[in-house]
């Protein structure tokens, strides 16, 4: 048995990617592509990968046809679209994934100081981190698909902040990300002459992950955390890396590290705890987070890595690893494709 | 029903991209790795992002052993070093895709003046193009996998060569690849620092597809071929664009150019011929095979671009592709995924 | 004694590169900046490597004051400005060079087919390729600079179209530019996501370099020539590799043909005629254009590559060559650095 | 007048960036190239970009010989070789700057626990870092050029340090760079299909360069200082880029830190503090160092970003500043030129 979804936003990459992924998903069949950007073109002239693959074109925005066709949408929107739609897919009976933010704060203030006001605020979604919450997400009608630097950053550090081991004052995060996280639009940033060559620290102390970060690391911790947060700009397409540095309350070995890792995400099909310190292409193009950690001799410091594809576990791939969840297929249908390395 | 396959040469970068396309083949069950290098280590420690999905040990070449556990075998080895195993391995009743060129050749003495001297002379290998052999290929026992670049040159011209519609004798093709074509050994070439922000031409006049492209082009045209291949390293990892130039015999609208391509791979699952000049990243992670073309207002030319991912289409994937045929699977099972793009 | 230059279309590529070259060029003042976009900013704050060395906002364009001011302007601007702007700038004394396409066609009707209605057509320019017309450039009032693809290609090929060695009907020229080539204005196909791992061919059948490529050539060979010019965009900012693939007459050694080029090329000090096929990182940042070739040893082909910094010998370092040349200072003057390498 | 000056390490990337800093350097005569490495070889032919521009040969060491004929010597040698030559290069009455860590360290137990066994401990060098002790260099005979690292993260943190503002206890250091700061030899992480699209972290809690650090931020601190260093490898060329993650004692506003930072480096010729993050493109074939910062609204964080290009500030082209302070010359001489960006 197969089941119809929709994409909303489908000129984006987080909508490529989720075309592409669910192309040749087993139990999935996509019935429409909507979005408010190239409505009346076909998917596969904006994304031409796509080119004999996705045969479908993209309409305006219909919630009704949506309700009517699809068992679950995928809005895959700029921050502020979702959340004058959702209210309307749900009461349609449709199961909604957003990926944008807007339904990931606990606290709609929280939202609302990062971004704009929310236009249905009575409304929550479960956080789409199936590590922390599978089983609230396998019944949930509305899920909000995480962040791409709070999907790295909270699976490198859960273990730790969950066991009360660590420093909370003094969580640095340093996160690295491949220019396709800016998304389709064109900015001077991401021109190839300006891009190609460089770093770039941006948003350094106010980036908007941040408060999405804080907000489940506190839950973990039981207690509020300020994370001090600075992503860079890197000269690649894909992949985040984020380096956390953190400090130990007190002195623990490298093998004793990895054993709590290892039992905190045993089981987990998408989490790979790593003797070795993982890099950027051990996992793009697949939805592993791969995590790796070093304590530093002295210090108490101990620099763990993760790494993901932001455009896969950090966006589209956790999508469908949480419709598998809400549809009730197996977890990893349609996402168990390794890396592309080299 | 599933199949063994062995993989022999597991360390190289064709070898690597077999595992991850074979690793959730639904009809293949992965039995042996072998290699001269690396023996005794994990392949997923060779390659990191099979971490997980890979559980096998690289072992020295045992052809007895790989024939009692395989009924096909990939032999991506080092030019020279297929033609010593095969003997044996056909003797021992497996199936075999040879990704080198030792087999490539309808006259030896063509393969010894650009290679080395043969050591089993006797034994043919069917050219391991589908879209030109198919039906051989789904017979043999013994596939000789094509080169890259000859992949994507032959299928950008086979159409006009073998309707005859061009001028044999200024055939120019001047072809670009992404470094992992050179493989995994290093050289001054491929370090970073020095192909990081680089082209450069490469066997500008002699490199040896130059001999395999003839061979396959002069089959179709029924008169022998000399081509003008010039091949460059471009500073990508991934993807072969080669750009054919070449006259007609006489004035042709791009249309009816268009209509010989679309009938001549009407049906194939994997050459998609295109309105505009394909891009590199419209294949790379996939088995596709783009071309379009464009002719020039005045003077003949014709501009055919095709596109492909040297590790796929251009090796492993065209080699899963064959083993699909002489197994009776579906020709495209485990091959469907589109490209990575953005 | 110095000389003062002010420079028109501050805001892009070339311009910010005639900034670069000028800045510690001993004998020059840069008296004014100027440009139709950023006018008020800071020179600096446009193009930030010039912080601390480029103390100048951009003013709006003011010919009279221009005049006033400067011995010698240079225009920077898109194809269709300066051909408004250099009557009144010539009327007023100062010399021009213009970077764009406006003076570079001995025919205004090739220059209407290609841009646009012509404004000053009365008005000629020197083409300002110093290897062919440099005693014309010393004396000129008006220098055309030529275009990037045009001064990589022309000099390519004039030793052997001036001795008429190789056959006109063949000549085809597969160029390779990075995205600096572009300019500073926002595209689709110089966003980083899509050019980061890409190629593409573009214009491939009509892009109007050839026009200028052919009446260079024509002359040179006392005939109309018209070559068959293809480029092609890759995933580095700066750098262009031309690689001309042209038939001999008569079969010719690699030592006649290198030694046609080094008495063509003798004593220029911006031409290297080198032993092997030169590369693009033998000469970015640097105003050399390197030239290697490789006779195939059946068929009549000869392979010329050529290669310069798209945004030095290709624009501003080549204006700057064109400049000291006008005023009478050493033609090497603030040129003399090499590549930056690796 | 001009001085004549010896590079010996003729084959690496420091060495060819000595000449390319010094081939037009105004002051200078290089008399010659040594190496233990491609002796007998043009150096032109090891670096082609410098064809035509230094024609010399590479000699195997000889220290009477370049005593002979040198004023002042580079060792642009490996860790360990520079301590064999510097004895009898000083008795030859040589000036020397010394590239690699030989002389980098007040205390020799220091360079022995992280390098190798020291040959000649009783030599000290100045270390050669003009922000911090120029009127030291101009009278030495011996100047220890600092890392790449030590050098972005020591200007980026000096003033903060100097003043006794930061608690030294959590100064997190996470750097990135170019490959080129792994040199010319060939190894697997610079191989460009692994390199090119990748980010990894390594030595990420024992790198060398962390002593260096340690010692020059004590020695400015006035106790013991042990900072939290971690370098990450990207997929670009040249560069470095420096964040340092540094916590107040007590608040401050960023006019308030950014006035510190210019009265530290009032006058300094090639140190830039800016109002935003600097980007790795700023400096990038320059010999500035650019540096920016940005305070958290909470948490008592500072983010300071340094930016240098990693063979010139970080360098040979320190190397030039050195030797410009030691010869008596401007110490901007042969060094004044902007980043090439794009």
């Amino acid at each position: 048995m197969t089941a119809g979804v929709a994409i909303v936003g489908a000129s984006g990459y987080t909508g490529a990617e989720l075309f592409r992924l669910l192309a040749n998903h087993p139990k999935i069949k996509i019935v429409g592509a909507y979005g408010m950007k190239n409505t009346g073109r076909d998917v596969s002239e904006i994304h031409p990968h796509l080119h004999g693959i996705v045969d479908l074109k993209i309409e305006e925005i219909d919630c009704e046809k949506i309700c009517k066709t699809a068992d679950l949408v995928f809005t895959a929107t700029p921050h502020g679209v979702a959340m004058k739609l959702v209210p309307e897919l749900l009461k349609g009976n449709s199961k909604v994934i957003d990926l944008s933010a807007d339904y990931r704060f606990d606290e709609v203030k929280t939202f609302e100081r990062y971004y704009t006001k929310h236009e249905s605020p009575h409304l929550k979604g479960v956080y789409g981190l199936p590590e922390l919450y599978r089983e609230k997400i396998k019944i949930s009608n509305l899920v909000a698909n995480p962040g791409c630097f709070p999907t790295a950053v909270i699976l490198s550090l859960a273990p730790l902040v969950k066991e009360g081991l660590i420093d909370l004052d003094h969580i640095i995060l340093d996160a690295k990300t491949g220019t396709s996280g800016a998304g389709a639009t064109l900015t001077e940033s991401t021109h190839h002459p300006v891009a190609g060559a460089n770093v770039a620290a941006y948003a350094a102390t106010t980036h908007r992950h941040t408060p999405e970060i804080n907000q489940e690391l506190s839950k973990l911790a039981g207690r509020e955390v300020r994370v001090h947060f600075t992503p860079h700009l890197l000269p690649l397409i894909r992949g985040i890396l984020s380096t956390a540095h953190v400090f130990l309350k007190k002195s623990m070995e490298k093998t004793e590290l990895l054993k709590i890792y290892r039992e905190f995400y045993g089981g987990e099909p998408f989490v790979r705890v790593r003797k070795e310190l993982p890099q950027i292409n051990y996992v793009v193009g697949s939805n592993y987070c791969d995590i790796g950690l070093e304590p530093e001799a002295e210090g108490g410091r101990v620099v763990v890595v993760a790494v993901i594809d932001n455009l896969v576990k950090g966006a589209s791939g956790q999508a469908v690893q949480n419709m598998n969840l809400m549809l009730g297929f197996d977890e990893t249908e349609g996402l168990r494709g390794p890396a592309l390395r080299p």
